[in-house]
């Protein structure tokens, strides 16, 4: 099954083209608790190379073309709401409404009742936020298929080798859809059917609302919940069954192990890609690049490197062994060996590491050389500038062809106040200086090895800071000799 | 056969009971030189998950209940000797023989019979010092089968699909044990019994010495050597098998290609199960995690990541990548990454890493922040502690709530003696201090950064020793135009 | 398949014996593009294991006794020859011939008339350069074969399971060589044949150069190529094919999936012997080690560890996790934890890590101890010499016995030039300390902890240059009431 597997957003460019409709809109259950995940997460937060499920899913629908959605939230929502809130923001805000009591997929509906009804005459999407894989090219297509039949409803299914637990999908002698059956009270003949309920489904807005409500959706007798898959028995005459293209939609976890088995299946679909488009994997192991990565063509990816969140990787990079990047843009030419960048954005022709720590909110190159066990942070590191080692840059605005000797700190903190250095294009920082912040070094200036700055330097001149050398012949000699 | 091995430690809590019967004892053949392992060890001390086989099968031994433990040693004993003394200590210190031939596994246990006249009228387990599958749970479990049946010898078997190599044990009609034939010496018929001897056997010590001598076991007349199997012959109407539950107590490795096979599937054991109790393991590439190593749950494993020895981590921990940790308990909310941590114990939501190395004899928390390209060692750092870049620690102890700057170091040895620094609480290390030791810095002190502090600090007093700041104007420009 | 590849230089011990006639040479075909690689590379220069297929191929001839190679290159041909002269220099030099026009293997081998002309009366191996796997086994197995046969040309083939694409041997009654016919024209019969051209070809070089011209070798009316089997068609009566004992001789990429494909199965032949030859690989899991690698018996390798180039390591060795080595020598009982080596020379008994990293051009030990954080980079470091942490040391020369504290840093450049520094053996670098080059510290010598060293300091003398310490009570106390 692994070879089916699209990974949604690595495939946003290959489908023919997003809803471009105003009035679609889609609803994402996401109330679920997961208990045998083992987790204190609700399950629709529970990860897929480092993102939630649910982000997969939004993502997926708002590639789609799909702009308003309602997430209907439950089980621990405050940690759905804080990841949506500081995800999904400005004008890409999802709205939520909450499902206090666990009454099932029908019942989840039932609470959006309100968005629906701001979407009358429109058409609405309905999906599992735990189901990562459904993508955005099943998602538009099945909404022209829903469309251009006109249906109440479209079921989104998929054709599985192994159906077993899934609804069924029986259908009339024509093709069109006659019901959906759970595993359950499927008969051995219904058993064999190997196309299933996704759990997704295209309603149009009002015939939905005409059948959303508990005198038409009935409560179970077994488990008391009201089920989705009613409403579409209800609006039966205008359904009809979208088959995806990948059995990957209907995929989903329900304890520790199927979700570790979500993340390889997505985690080898996106490194094959990587290694048809060209990107160079010598060897995969241990590296883990996530949905919203994109690399240019004849990167080199070493070992052990995990790429995380939004990251674009230019052409002609060599990136690894043993690197993680988070949400950074790194241009063409970049050579990062084994250190870690998070939130920067790294210019052209510029190497770092091994063992370099680039910290949030910097801006470092083009041609900038960072060595061993430079930690940059907060600052600006112009073109041509070089850190070779052991040196921390923290706050600081650097202009091009600095030297920074070894051993340098900009001595960001005073214990009460953070501030500022400026160092002018072409300075030379001396191996072991302090330069105390804030402080400003003129262009072309140099300071002495050894000293500590706490004064402006202006364009040009030397800043010294240092006690001049004694020798005690001897002394070696002398102290060696009391060891005895 | 992956899926049937069982991997002794991690198994503890599911066996029925250890055994409570104060009369038994062990024997663990381990005199095997290995000629075929291209290696300068003892065969049983050629490790699994960096831990010898003879540890691994010790530890069940005493697991299922068993104190009183005699190891045979024979081929390079001095390098068994060793591990022995430095791993079983006090109460749990382990007896030796040695069997200076290598005359056969009936030869090896009259080496002990000393030990077995002390154990007279208990119950002896013999079994192979380089079989690290052997579980406590298939121990107690055939010591209970042995004692209800009150036989004079059991012998613990195992099912494997193929049994080629392996002595077959043979049932007579009723079940019970007829004998045991060399795989060299069965017929065809005996061929197909696919229940082999592991090689491991429970005797009452009483009829075990009763034929423990060259009068009865005969020495063979091809190989010079007396085999342990004739005891069970001569004692063969109170003899049985016990079949154990996994085909993994069999094992065994005769060359590197067969001990490499070993720790795989040990591996692959561990990191499922890990994955089935809800550690998050995204991707396991490279991650060793050995067979005395307990993770809480929902504690992320990230690539590369290898736990060594005796290690306990705490839940909610995000542990790697490329992290290596030895014999070290971490605490609840502890984030380590790409770094190396041995024989220390870090404190509830201290976070430790890029690039950096906590070495012996620490105490690290709660709460400490350490950065990257940060050491530490034999130190104490109390709640609340930042040491953020570029420092050294060493034979200090650290109060509460202290800022080490960027580039300090505790220069705690002058050549001929190491001495020890103290920083009270809340006290202000300036950037590249050194802090000679011995000495004393009072709580709320501050240093000068670029400071070399020889002499105690009083509290919240500041010490400072460096050279006041001199510009040269226009140096550097000159210097500059020298180069011309 | 896989079990099948012998990777070439790794089986240089196992064949019979090298060709010993000084009148064979060799032409390598690397002209071609590679379109659907993706790549700015030509075909030929694509790495397996970080080495340009063309390498491996050059390496086998050279490695099977055949001293004179001409390269037949024409795509990006400055890149090939780069490669070439930096990498063949000295005796080992290759010559080479351009192919402007991409007319197909006779043509390519036409271009290579003149340096046929100049070896007259011998034998010449015509081999493609992007078919990595051709060993040097098979090569001069081929060559006995097609000398005692007194051929006028041999074709090498190999039996595949799944002959599809290739060309195929036909054979007669006899056994001996009828012709080869593409897979394209080949009837059903012939299609069913699993013998197959790998494209490479033993020729007496006089009977080569009678038909090597476009009056004998015609242009396919399809393609406008000239092939060169057509010139085994007109050599037929004195024609022969030497089946290769292993399918990985013919094998070849064309597109990045291929490639990668030759990678894991170059990757798993070369770990597969190592772990035989004894070797501990607990866990292969990012561990690469290329072609050109040897490793002494014993030596444990661990995950994430990278050796590139020519690499020679003893016996006894831990190197990993996470470590990389390219181009260098390792002697016995060496530790290389988390760390990076070039170009360098590490002398036994030396430990390197975590984390630190030797540049090119280093002569490090015996028994030198290098902790975290350490750079070292064109220096030597005598026995018994410790640089603990924190530390540059970069163009120095350094004795025996020396301690260079934490923090120190050799000032090997000045803005404008590079000098070197010199350390006596059994000198005492303080914490912090600066060595400005160019300077001189003697035998004995201290300096003291926080020192700028700018003058040459005599045996066992002192060196010291900084500030007395100044306590100002109170003064922290001030400075945080200021804060409020």
């Amino acid at each position: 099954m692994k070879k089916m597997v699209s990974v949604s957003n690595q495939n946003a460019g290959n489908f023919s083209e997003p809803i471009r409709s105003g009035s679609v809109c889609a609803i994402v259950l996401a109330a679920g608790e997961g208990k045998r995940m083992k987790s204190n997460k609700p399950k629709a937060m529970m990860e897929v190379l480092f993102k939630p499920m649910l982000g997969w899913v939004i993502d997926s629908v708002r590639e789609a073309g799909i702009h308003d959605v309602c997430v209907v939230t439950g089980h621990l929502e405050e940690m759905i709401k804080e990841y949506l809130s500081k995800t999904y923001t400005g004008e890409s805000v999802c709205s939520t409404v909450t499902q206090t009591e666990r009454k099932g997929t029908g019942h989840a509906v039932m609470m959006a009742k309100g968005f629906l009804e701001a979407h009358k005459g429109g058409s609405v999407l309905i999906l599992n936020g735990d189901a990562p894989f459904m993508d955005c090219r099943n998602i538009s297509n099945s909404f022209f298929f829903h469309e251009a039949q006109s249906n109440c409803v479209t079921v989104i299914s998929a054709m599985l080798d192994d159906p077993t637990g899934y609804g069924r999908i029986l259908r009339a002698a024509d093709g069109s859809l006659m019901s959906i059956v759970e595993h359950k009270e499927a008969t051995m003949e219904q058993l064999a059917v190997k196309e299933v309920n996704s759990g997704a489904y295209w309603f149009s807005v009002d015939a939905l609302l005409s059948v959303l409500d508990t005198d038409h959706i009935k409560q179970s007798s077994v488990t008391g919940e009201y089920y989705l898959p009613d409403a579409v028995k209800l609006l039966g005459d205008a359904a009809n069954a979208f088959t995806a293209d990948t059995a990957s939609v209907v995929m989903g976890a329900n304890d520790p192990v199927q979700l570790n088995e979500l993340n390889q299946i997505a985690r080898s679909a996106i490194l094959n890609k990587m290694i048809a488009d060209g990107v160079s994997l010598t060897c995969t192991d241990g590296v883990i690049i996530g949905p919203d990565v994109t690399i240019g063509s004849q990167t080199v990816i070493l070992p052990g490197t995990i790429l995380k969140g939004r990251v674009t990787i230019g052409s002609d990079c060599t990136i690894g062994p043993n690197t993680m990047i988070e949400n950074s843009t790194i241009h063409d030419r970049v050579i990062i060996n084994a250190s870690q960048v998070k939130q920067s954005e790294i210019f052209e022709g510029t190497d770092i590491g091994p063992f370099s720590q680039i910290r949030p909110n910097c801006k470092i190159g083009p041609k900038v050389h960072i060595g061993d066990f430079v930690e940059v942070k907060n600052s600006v590191l112009d073109e041509g500038t070089k850190v070779a080692h052991l040196t921390y840059v923290g706050d600081s605005d650097v202009g091009k062809r600095v030297n920074f000797g070894c051993g340098c700190v900009t001595v960001n903190y005073d214990g009460q106040h953070k501030a500022r250095c400026t160092v002018g294009d072409d300075c030379f920082i001396g191996c072991n200086t302090n330069l105390v912040a804030p402080v400003s070094i003129g262009a072309g200036a140099y300071t002495a090895a050894g000293s500590t700055i706490t004064n402006d330097i202006p364009s040009d001149a030397l800043g010294i800071a240092r006690a001049r050398q004694v020798v005690k012949d001897g002394w070696a000699a002398a102290k060696r000799s009391d060891k005895k």
